[in-house]
């Protein structure tokens, strides 16, 4: 093993580079992982719309082979195919212990993104946000004990690879939505996050599941896996529509997956009054909340927010579903690239050509 | 006993009046009260900020005594004293089945107060808002076997007084803020129902309950009944003394008591990503949601709105905690009026003279 | 309409008859159903395992047409189709608000059942039990309001039929094991109540349904509707079995669906520490909690009991998950017979004849 | 410093010694503690109910200060007086990121105490049980970043003492009641763990607490700590009398606090249908559960169990009720010993004299 190695850095904004980097040192609680696959679509970073430091590796959502193990870390072997969440907490942390892994590596640490807090929202995402990421030859997992979880030999990489990250959020947004069975649930946007949204509201047991987005081929992919009922933006009133087709009962259930005020607020205007509004976008403005949508706030409406859940728990359980067959997320990977050719691949998924979902990236 | 009564009724906007009305019949389902204490503070409905079809009786907090029983109410005596709930849900409503009962008394029926919706938020509520109210010398209570609560002889009509809105709706408000053992939680304005909600936040076990207000008087109400630190906004920064006195680590939860822009927003800034803001104010426009304070939609907080629970259960379950000692809101009754003086009882309330917290009417 | 109607009566241990009944009189608060399809399959109340009046009509599953509304009753029409559940709730009463309807129509009547306690457990169930029961032409259903639940068109009345006690029973029962996404659940027996279990814990994201039973019919029918592992108790240990086929860690929830001694405890010694039991079955003698599948009482285990919910709106979520093709459950139905043969269907029944799941009957 | 300590070892059954062994070596994640103030009181195990290997150090309730910081533990400082909890999860286990981290260590090794299963209950459970535990000069913590809680200086080493265990544990079992403002609650038995229990279930909002013993003392301290009514099992039928005091309504929540068939039983015969029965005792036999008191298994019954909940969140919490002043544990220490003198503190405690209820060992 040679002691450089290859890794995609965000150099400035729209900007990234494929520099060499030494191959990190292996801690009593890390482990090292050789990628074998990772997902090549972190655009907001690159466009600059979430700032960080010039010369730090992207990428958060790795596939790979455990190279090296810590002394601490017991319980995997060289050479095991692992993957670890995009989210990577510190189970030790009394966020964690207190039910919000995501949230918090520490009280001491001053806030990265929400800067006005003393404690830090977010602060589970490292890869690619505090520490460098996965878009690389090489990984160094902190906290590699509660983050590393072995890929059953009878999946591929590519099956697992939105595991770590859109899979889990999805996910984790069907789970905030308090869907009971015989529930309606409505998605607005049917991006990968919106598509396993919709999947997971099935799979919790909701009878009706309504899609709304704007392109064809997402549509498409929705109806097979999940939504009863997909509606195009494009093509009528989404907000009109579904009060249509719920006899102006409302939904139980709306589901964000885009990070806009105008799903999020249509997501508010089909809820049920005592129904949840789960969001899983990324807003990058304030957020107005109707008073009329909100029923002056005396709906009993509730409004949950979440960021992707990981640990090794969360990946086997995610796993487990797709080894299960109720689901095949491998269809989502529409195009293939080398480490070497990122910068094509970036350039695809930026302005969404060949109507691309997401690129898989092979190191080696 | 007579066919007229008196009631108070809305005439238009600032403008009460004293009418004589008939003394409703009695259906299968009701039950008739003579009304012998309510609460005279109904100030949003008469200054129209509400608005109500004029002639119609205001008032939603009766203690009274059965006058008569409709034919199919069993369990109940004539003669009994009973509170009835601010909200008077029909609990065989699909609403109420599915866990919302405040919000909806039929699908079929077209929206009161939130016009856009086919489906009925606030529909619970019929006292004085879609139906005559309480401030009369007698009360047709709808649902009655669903909505009459027996009050022990061992509390008087002005203990009881604030169970059937302020007590409930505060306790809902500390109910919804998911407060666990050792909680800290800040509550944001103390009038009445903000003084409930500290007391109900002290009485789920969180160790630390910080109040924030501008009135002297509700600051030391605040700190007799549950707070452990009460703030006074006008002598600082709410926000970032909270913030100093959780050493940067913020609040559990945070709930709004008041109903403003102001208040909401602090309550998010000063909210512990993973924690949870209970909302119980009612609005009067819309709503800001600074993307600073919301982590950007990745702060997996929770916001919770409510409208005050009712029936017979919640009822007898408030009761049960004045009844134990635990709480004693009789103090809350800063004045009393008989019926015909009621224009001085909106008076004083309506420009808060004497530093009066509640009022009570007795019309007889 | 005449006055009389033919009903099916329990007379005597193992012994039923048809007799001719006055048709009821309709209260403000009852529909008259005439009924169109019931199943035929109480065969515990005739054997007098669960000891009911002589003379009471027996039968709680009824699909019928509304004959007559009670005065108070409103929002549905005389000539509908409806279901309503086995148990019907008094939702106005203390326990149905506080989240127990199948537990008590009042606080004031001596228990029937469980003769010891002053409080009723399962008094929700009136049909065949407290009153006359749905074998019969016409049937009285008490607090309509509540309990009619209309059935679409596009469900046929043997689609809908299981919804009012097996589906809403064996649903339960998988929403009591608090599944999440991605869990392992064992089903204990695979008759119609411990299908209809397996077939929810798969719709509410269970990634692996382990069955087991030891009937060759009802292990295929498991096996096509949700069970990914279907065990033969004649052939394997089925403990030893699940211990192997999860590597040792055990199910996350295990549901009993048979009402034995047996089935209880296996569901025990399969289940993780931190895991729920799920309890549907009818026990007739004293159970045993073996201290060694117990972890002595240091397992966080959990252990859940249920009585079959009802109310209009959970047959409506019912019947929803039918309308949207999750699930067909017209095929438990393998023979139909005529009111006038009912002795013949118990017959079949009793003695589990030609594979019988469960028996239609037809009155008109 | 030394590199030998007095360590207070279970030698065989009723036969407890001081040895000299070793100061233990510190690994990366481990923290050294030099012992200020330990409980003296573990009776089971001395008496060997519960076997442990001869030779190993007891004790599980550590107050100390911290001598020396494994190398990758940061966010502490060597001299800081903390507490770890007597149960010292692996936060990065499986099991804690599902929800149970009391129960398991890892998913690879093989039972401790149930060893009938794979799986290992209890596992959270290492001082004086796996490993040397507290009664000793100095005590080795593993996992030291998720399980040391430094302690305030407002409170003494006394008044946190019971935290690690018997505060912890009887608080769980009211958290596990699933109370709600209102409830009455009845708690089995009122020894260390039963009084924590009582005020738990006070400090979450019931409004009626009855506690049941028959030790005139601590039905003294149960009265001023939370029970709003304690019964002598000696004077009446504790059964029967809560019957009566609750007009025939029976308990919202049962607290078994003493781990005998008896406690269980009663436990489950004052439970309302849809009631809950919390179970703290540790069983040394099977448990028969009564069909009549469980309502054939169709009440709507839930049992939960619990182990002692550990870490350092819970630590800060339950000691965070404890500055708030809602509660004073100090008193239940009733004697102190220096380490030397442990065999006559286990005597005093073995033979309950003098009214002893906790015992306070100081090693130096």
């Amino acid at each position: 093993m040679t002691s450089v190695m290859k890794a995609v850095v965000f150099a400035r904004k729209d900007h990234i580079e494929i520099r060499e980097k030494r191959i990190p040192d292996v801690g009593p609680n890390d482990a090292l992982l050789k990628i074998t696959t990772i997902c090549g679509t972190d655009i907001h970073i690159v466009k600059g719309d979430y700032p960080v430091k010039p010369g730090l590796t992207i990428g958060h959502e790795p596939v790979g082979v455990i190279e090296k193990l810590g002394s601490a870390v017991t319980g995997y072997a060289e050479g095991q195919r692992v993957i670890a969440g995009a989210i990577c907490p510190n189970f030790n942390s009394y966020a964690a212990q207190d039910g919000a892994p995501s949230q918090d590596g520490s009280y001491l640490v001053a806030s990265g993104m929400c800067g006005c807090h003393g404690y830090r929202a977010t602060a589970g995402w490292r890869f690619g946000n505090m520490i460098d990421g996965a878009q690389a030859e090489y990984l160094l997992v902190p906290d590699a004990q509660a983050n590393l979880a072995p890929v059953p030999d009878s999946l591929s990489d590519e099956q697992v690879l939105m595991c770590p990250d859109i899979m889990s959020t999805g996910f984790k947004g069907a789970e905030n939505a308090n869907i009971r069975i015989g529930d309606t649930v409505a998605v607005f946007a049917q991006g990968p996050i919106g598509l396993c949204a919709a999947a997971g509201a099935r799979l919790l047991g909701a009878s009706t599941v309504i899609g709304a987005d704007g392109n064809a081929q997402r549509m498409e992919i929705s109806r097979s896996w999940g939504a009863d009922i997909v509606l195009n933006f494009h093509d009528c009133d989404v907000v009109e529509e579904i009060l249509r087709l719920t006899d102006g009962k409302e939904v139980n259930s709306a589901i964000e997956a885009l990070g806009q005020q105008s799903t999020f607020e249509s997501a508010l205007r089909v809820l049920k009054p005592g129904g949840t509004l789960s969001s899983l976008g990324v807003y990058s403005s304030d957020l107005k909340i109707p008073v009329s949508a909100f029923a002056a706030g005396l709906g009993d409406h509730r409004i949950n927010t979440a960021l992707c859940p990981g640990g090794k728990e969360r990946m086997r359980r995610l796993m487990s579903v797709l080894e299960s067959g109720r689901l095949d997320l491998a269809k989502m990977v529409t195009r293939r690239y080398a480490l070497d050719q990122i910068a094509d691949a970036y350039d695809l998924f930026a302005n969404q050509r060949d109507n691309v979902l997401k690129v898989a990236i092979r190191p080696s």
